[in-house]
């Protein structure tokens, strides 16, 4: 047990209990106790209830001169329904670093989406004894974050729409009166974002009298092309029904019926942008070149052209903060920003794993987790997180499950509600052995940017000695740096501490500098084709779509951007069945799109769901709330 | 000043400078120190940063035995495009209260709607020097609540949209078995919120497989009329585009497509429940019982019917308490629940009022204001709202201008962005006495309920003694118990001292009971001629569809409900442009609508707006953040 005073002991019970049952078994610390024992002055944190506080990018500030920590990253093998523990283990290794072997740390992680909560899928705080707590808090609300990108893609949505319905009915000169009015003594003024637009379109005059009706014209009329449109509208629920609609039906609106739908919230370009923002400067600039369409002469039309930048930081200003939450064992975790990992690049944010640096210092350990297989979560963190950031991790884990690893092995499949196969659940080395195909290609692609691997494999009560053996030789074989089996579900940290070891080895051994899957200066074709490599394909096809959009966009200037594809997580190819390590396959883009003020371009390999559904059952009707004590029942 | 340690004296500037910088030139408190001069222990309220706070619910159980202090609604004239400033009078007078006249006082206000924050109007957070600080906390996000009733709202419409999808395509039979799932052992059991809906079906069994075919239909195809639905989902944005639309056009919802809409996030019927409702269990029960439609045979069908209740209180737990901030001399304000005051009930929240109520005790003061003029406001507020809390108010005022008066007795029309006529710059005591006739059927109508009734003049600087006296005049002779002229826009609390003396006296010479303007138990009909009687109609004629819906609601049990009129706020009639009091006329109902959680009739009296637009020019363009400070720029 380490010595400081916000760790406890936790008792385990076995068989484990209910993961709720466990969370709701522990009183959280007043979360002024987690900040205290970080160094954090009350100044850089305000407090959002008992058990949640913002931490203030300010502390960066403070904090400039002092050395940062190590960095880990976990990463997973290729996923499969059986689960493979990715969060679970980034939790418990954390609680191993910090209550068992007396290390400085902090875990970083996503936010979880609220909708899928009352859907299909339980929370994402952990399992076992590894968990954040208290668990709705971590699921619900939290502290408002994705409302708050809610409310800024919507206001943008909303000003999109609008500016077309008022330019539709208006001639330059009236349009212009009306963005310009004259004030009392009749003289008129450009707000400062109108500035930025005048800027751009390479107009040098800040008087609006001074404007020639051609100027008038080109600054007042966006002339948005409506088919051009890709912004769409985002709620935090899973609504179906909201895939695809057709606005402007009213009367008031003058036919002007336009096709559209809504995301879910957490797949909004605003989303990836407070996950990849620095500072608060940074974030202005990223809102408003936001690109949300072309005008009709084929220019992109941004968010500062519609004159909303500003407003869209000020809805995200506290938003940027990422939040202070604790572990089961009394460590501290940062739970910020959660992008998509297919459309965008899956991980939580810089500023989040920037702060939790500092705070550890030096010796400190500060572990991040990358949404899906390493394939896709590893290589994004790397090539767009750690290219952003300039930071670069010592150690990246993969995770992975005897379970999991026999499925790629060629395991049958699993359907949700059927009992396992036997092959699950009884010894077969063999099929293990075939498996470890798909964690040797995870292991390389991983070694490539120049990073210690380290294997972690989250151990099953039926997993067999002869089974976990091959994992750890395969994985050595394949240059991992340690291969260790953990039982933190069971255990909490106590069964991560060998992990935890062999970490700080990796992280105290690790010499490299961070070496890119691909430089930003080549083609955007020659940067999806280094990534499909990685993936194991043997080249690459275009649909006459992907084609024209990458012409576009190298057009427009944004072929030195990274690229984030948007593929299944199931597969290192384009097809979620194939499981192990597939190769020799063409690897089809249906399109591309790009997220200009996140700063990628995103590749489109076959269809993303970006809105979820609700079941028949969906698990809201387990979810109810004690009256008696105020306690949350029936979430998981 | 008063002797409280957290009141502040404020330097006063003339001419009065304008509100944002008035609010900036002013260093808030940190709200534990106003919490702490109400005697709030530290279990009795959660932080949310350094300025806001929200008081939670258990402080009433701890208060239980205490007195009540004297309660103070704050109405209006019928309101003019000249703004009467009720906000202002309400926190002004607060801080009279409070600073000067060394009373305990909370005010008790609405939080507004963040969108139209970004649209045309300013702010509601007062004016000049009586204000709510800080500003941008108190109107964009504040602690959450509104977001918490978006999320629930349009969980609750995913619900139903997707409950139809799924019943379309199975069996009785298939749909039981997927609510009802056998568990691992083979046992089946209901979800608690499935006993309820077993119960209003009349059938008392509790193990699933004792169902017959025939309950086992009855309870799992709720077979909803898609026509019916009277549920919307909702957005706290103003987005015209969304006001009629089409949902289910993707491919996937197999041309299940529906016309709906969104409207604005405080027009969800959750907001009116949040601000009416007594407890967690009261909320649960109301959430639970919201009628979203009805079955294709016309029987209701509610939340609960959904399996959702239990999961809409969790969206809403937190958002059941107040929250505290304060006024610009340091004062207590409990923001909470903003109601739109036409298809809703338009005030503040009981919980709120009822905390403050028992937070300054005997002899103290709680302000709250009442939405619109007094005729829908104050209306509401006693009929409604007092009648569900079982407050009563001692003091109602009457807040009046000497220009909104001169508009109501036949001054000449006001158009934004002109300047104005002479006829309101100068005096002229004959339009001012025409104009009395609307404040003289106000104060009638208010003394009705039993209360005392105290004219608070606004004082502008243009308004003469004469003009002032004759307003005094006429409201005395009318019954007002005072009238007094204020000046706490341009003076804060010491401007609105006079006003404080009088309010103090009028309750403490109050004796009557709460008198309500109709019974519960007689017909929907013979209510609303109750009301249209008050506002001067000489009858009501009903359309069609009024007749069908007051029939249905009849039928289904709801007709003992009070009513709430969804009737414009700029006349006492029905027709905006019918100043002063109108009389003689008809009042049109053109459809009755229901909000059975809540606990309200609303006959809609013309076309209510329930989603504003946006400009050509919002004011989003002026809104910026100063990225050295971090402090909002534009917000007005």
């Amino acid at each position: 047990m380490g010595s400081s005073k916000t760790l406890r002991k936790i008792e385990v019970v076995s068989p484990v209990p209910a993961d709720i049952d466990i969370a709701n078994s522990v009183q959280p610390l007043h979360i002024s106790e987690i900040a205290e024992e970080l160094n954090l002055k009350s100044e850089h944190y305000d407090l959002y209830g008992k058990y949640k506080a913002k931490v203030l990018l300010s502390v960066l500030d403070e904090l400039e001169g002092s050395s940062d920590g190590y960095y880990v990253v976990v990463g997973g093998i290729t996923p499969t329904p059986l689960g493979e523990g990715k969060s679970t283990t980034t939790v418990g290794l954390c609680q191993a670093l910090g209550a068992f072997l007396e290390k400085k740390v902090v875990t970083c992680l996503r936010q979880p989406s609220q909708g899928p909560t009352f859907g299909i899928k339980g929370g994402a705080a952990g399992g076992g004894y590894s968990q954040v707590i208290p668990m709705d808090e971590f699921n619900l609300h939290l502290t408002g974050d994705i409302h708050a990108i809610t409310a800024a893609n919507n206001l943008l949505a909303a000003a999109i729409d609008t500016r077309i319905f008022h330019e539709a009915s208006q001639s330059d000169k009236a349009l212009f009166n009306r963005l310009c009015p004259p004030n009392k003594d009749g003289k008129r003024s450009f707000a400062d974002v109108m500035l930025r637009r005048l800027k751009k379109l390479g107009i040098e005059k800040t008087n609006p009298d001074d404007l020639t009706p051609e100027e008038v014209k080109k600054f007042a009329r966006l002339d948005i092309d409506p088919d051009s449109i890709t912004w769409r509208r985002v709620m935090d629920v899973n609504d179906r029904f909201l895939r695809k609609i057709t606005v402007g039906q009213g009367p008031e609106e003058k036919g002007m019926v336009r096709e559209t739908g809504f995301d879910i919230s957490v797949a909004s370009e605003i989303m990836a942008v407070l996950a990849l923002t620095t500072s608060l400067a940074d974030m202005r600039e990223r809102l408003g070149r936001m690109v949300i369409g072309n005008s009709k002469s084929g220019e992109p039309i941004t968010a500062d052209d519609l004159g909303i930048g500003g407003a869209l930081t000020v809805l995200m200003k506290d938003a940027i903060n990422p939040t202070l939450m604790q572990t089961l064992e009394g460590t501290p975790v940062l739970v910020h920003a959660g992008p998509f990992a297919n459309i965008a690049h899956g991980n939580s944010s810089v500023v989040a794993d920037k702060i939790a640096l500092k705070l550890v210092g030096s010796g400190g350990f500060v572990v991040t987790e990358a949404g899906f297989g390493a394939d896709i979560g590893t290589e994004k963190f790397m090539n767009i997180k750690c290219r952003h950031s300039g930071l670069m991790p010592q150690c990246a884990i993969i995770v992975a499950t005897i379970r999991a690893l026999k499925m790629h092995g060629g395991g049958p499949d699993v359907v949700a509600g059927k009992p396992l196969d036997h092959a699950y659940l009884t010894e077969n080395v063999a099929l293990v052995v075939a498996g470890c195909v798909n964690l040797v290609r995870h292991i390389a692609n991983t070694k490539q940017y120049g990073v210690n691997v380290v294997v972690a494999v989250n151990k099953f009560a039926t997993d067999s000695d002869a089974e976990l053996n091959a994992v750890r030789n395969a994985a050595l074989a394949a240059g991992a740096f340690e291969a260790v089996v953990c039982t933190h579900h069971a255990h909490g940290g106590k069964g991560a501490v060998d992990l935890g070891i062999a970490v700080q080895k990796a992280c105290e051994s690790q010499t490299e500098s961070l070496k890119f899957l691909y430089p930003l200066d080549v083609s955007i074709k020659d940067k999806i084709a280094a990534i499909a490599k990685s993936y194991g394909a043997s080249g690459v096809e275009y649909s006459e779509q992907a084609e024209k959009q990458i012409e576009m966009y190298s057009r427009q200037g944004f072929n030195n951007l990274p690229i984030c594809m948007a593929k299944t997580q199931y597969s290192f190819s384009h097809v979620p069945s194939q499981k192990g390590a597939p190769s020799g396959f063409i690897l089809p883009i249906r399109d591309v799109r790009a997220s200009i003020g996140a700063g990628f371009i995103y590749p489109l390999v076959g269809t993303m769901s970006t809105m979820p559904g609700l079941p028949t059952r969906p698990c809201f009707f387990d979810i109810d709330i004690d009256l008696a004590t105020g306690k949350v029942l029936g979430l998981s």
